[in-house]
């Protein structure tokens, strides 16, 4: 790729893992970026300074992410994080060190699918026009939780969109069940946790009223399918000066 | 229609009834059948027999099926029977009564959809080929139980299979769960029982394996799919004398 | 029920048809709302006015529809449409009416079902996001034209969406076809039309990028489904002087 | 893995290519295999004669597969085969060798999926059953053909089933057709090609009665998915003299 003038200076943190290399390649890809920097474990942060990064890609370790974030504003570098770990304390951390640098931006997501992010959005508007919705989630069986935190994220944004609507409990006549086959409560709307070999990261919405139902679903196969979402980001970090936690508000 | 030579001569009991009536619709429809009784409560069954009829079908009431299937055993006349509560009593009651009239057959089948029953089969061959199943099924919210009949039915059938396949439980790494999230066990299957508005009566098998699932769905919309399950039975019962439970080894 | 000072006076027109019986039945058991008049071919429009109406639902015919329009405008009662034919002659017709009425609202919509309007929009919203899109719509096999209606009006909207964000062609390195494997090509968007016996009216959006896919799917099986939509209709026409034609902006 | 006595001593041919590699693995994996011999391009065979290899798995090139047939069969090897290119005459060429050597057997399979060859098997059974079929298949958009060879093969199967029950054309009212909107016509059964970035490999297959419909759906994701079925393979063939075509018979 050519050197353009236009394009976004990008430095990728955590660029020898499993994500930071799918972010290195897709940004090399990107015809309107230029990857600067590919720093791991051991490598100076300084060097992507050097290198003039704009906006830097953090797919590090909760443990390094905060000693990042605080460099990278430092020096007025934007960052997009996919880093997990964020509670209430750090996002306050890192409004505060934006507070005082206007310019720069930080992205927290913790998704970056935009499938996921378009199936959530679309479930909450959906959700104040249909007496019923149940959320069924299907997984490879090697996961540990159940249901999953796309499923209990969808679920709680759709309870608040039924709540706000005025809508109340959900027609259900169940008398005799056996248990669990209603499946989990999660804020009244129940969820279904299908494991199963061959399945990988699968979700469907399922709303109905009389006479007609509506579906929303997501398959992810591939952790490739985060690199548009990620890109996005970039795109517009620069642009978006303070904190924004979720890739939701990016898309216009 | 005319009285062509070769049609079977079909009497419905329970003519008034919702399933009765759309079975005498059906049998009028059929080019292979001459419907020569309709009776209901307060008819005498002797009526049925002064028209010649061959086969009886019986949608009437658990009150009333065995002395209708008596009285037509007595005369030579085999019987399509769908109404509801057979015991293991019963059955043998009716298999007493068939052994002193040899060439006369009765088909007691709990289900006359061939969808559900092709469902269940193709469900119990597929059972030894793969690491996982689940059952996800999904009916209108005025159901009373949950799981459905069919699907703990299914699961029974897959759990067999499983077992004379040598097979072991299903590989499932949940630690942390929501009650209820991975659905109910019914012989070590986990079946989902979805209930909303705008939906009928559907039920959904998945198996799965390393880098492959495969899907039977069955999605039942109206008691008219019962007829050619039944017109089938009516077909073949006079080639199958004795007893026969389920429509499932009519189906060559 | 009674009759509240808030229920909202309700006249529907074409009352014996299958469409307006259904409205009428709706209507009624609606809380907030007073079936005030139901007429037919025949019944005179100022029986309804003498009624109070304060909003008519026409299910009547193109040819019906005009004159009960311009009566209804002129009389200052607002009107929910559901009736075909509406070209654009008619439709700027009936904004001339209004322009003379300024507190009249008149709606005319194609399809009242809350689902499709909701496929529609999010298939619309999604389209700027993925490389690949395709439509498979599936009917019963009366159905006279392929593709229907509402899968080419959807075609239509992403292809809009797409155009709007600049994607070119979508992926496809077909090149041995056999006539008609990759469906129906509408703007550029590819569509499927399915017919079999037991379908009744389905459509799926399939949205791909690398690595996941995202599908919205719609199941309409009764047109007691419209009646939600029909009854949004009646509660927000009051607010909403002028012409609006779909049901779409009257979804907040 | 120990050598254990009743173990199947296994060689692998092509074993450096992407589905050679999978066997060699899996082969290992299997606790009642041993894998006796990699060899590939270059390799001689006798070397895996030398490793008293009873079984070979033939992963080559149409190139290359002929000769290691004719040497295997020779040499009292039974081989399954997944190398394509096998024309009627190549067929009854094998046949020919085999005649000479009666106790031992090769396997000819074009898809050793399960799960493909399961739906195929129960996509004939339900033909006869229903009014209506139609097949959607779902590939990646670098696919070169459309419709599938899957989906193609399934139609005929489909076909020959309904033909043998006497089933006429199916029902279809289409007057008003956009040129592709119903698919390709395959033997009578209309088959849908959908290419979509995000697929992988998908068919489903629709059959459609009054009333209810009953789908059959294969997803396959990954290449380890044919494991299964060439282990099946190794494990049946040696009780198979002579030649064998389609996996479809070694599933009981």
């Amino acid at each position: 790729m050519t050197n353009q003038a236009e394009s976004i200076r990008v430095g990728v943190l955590g660029a020898r893992g499993r994500m930071g290399l799918e972010v290195c390649k897709a940004v090399d890809a990107a015809g309107d970026m230029e990857l600067v920097a590919m720093l791991d474990q051991g490598d100076e942060l300084f060097k992507a300074s050097e290198a003039h990064a704009q906006v830097f890609v953090d797919f590090t370790t909760p443990d390094a992410v905060m000693d990042n974030l605080r460099w990278a504003v430092d020096q007025g570098i934007s960052v997009v994080v996919g880093t997990t770990g964020f509670t209430d304390e750090r996002l306050s951390q890192v409004r505060e060190w934006l507070a005082a640098k206007p310019g720069v931006g930080v992205l927290v997501a913790p998704n970056f699918g935009l499938g996921a992010v378009l199936m959530m959005q679309f479930a909450a508007r959906a959700a104040r026009y249909f007496d019923s919705v149940e959320i069924i989630e299907q997984h490879h069986p090697r996961k540990l939780d159940a249901p999953s935190g796309t499923s209990t994220h969808t679920a709680h944004l759709i309870a608040q969109a039924r709540a706000e609507a005025g809508l109340g409990p959900m027609p259900d006549a169940t008398k005799e069940e056996v248990d669990g086959a209603r499946g989990a409560d999660i804020d009244g709307v129940r969820v279904h946790s299908v494991r199963a070999a061959g399945l990988v990261a699968h979700q469907e919405v399922l709303f109905g009223s009389l006479g007609e139902t509506l579906t929303i679903r997501h398959d992810s196969l591939d952790r490739v399918s985060f690199m548009p979402g990620v890109l996005l980001g970039v795109r517009k970090i620069l642009e978006r000066p303070g904190l924004t936690v979720g890739l939701d508000s990016f898309l216009d």
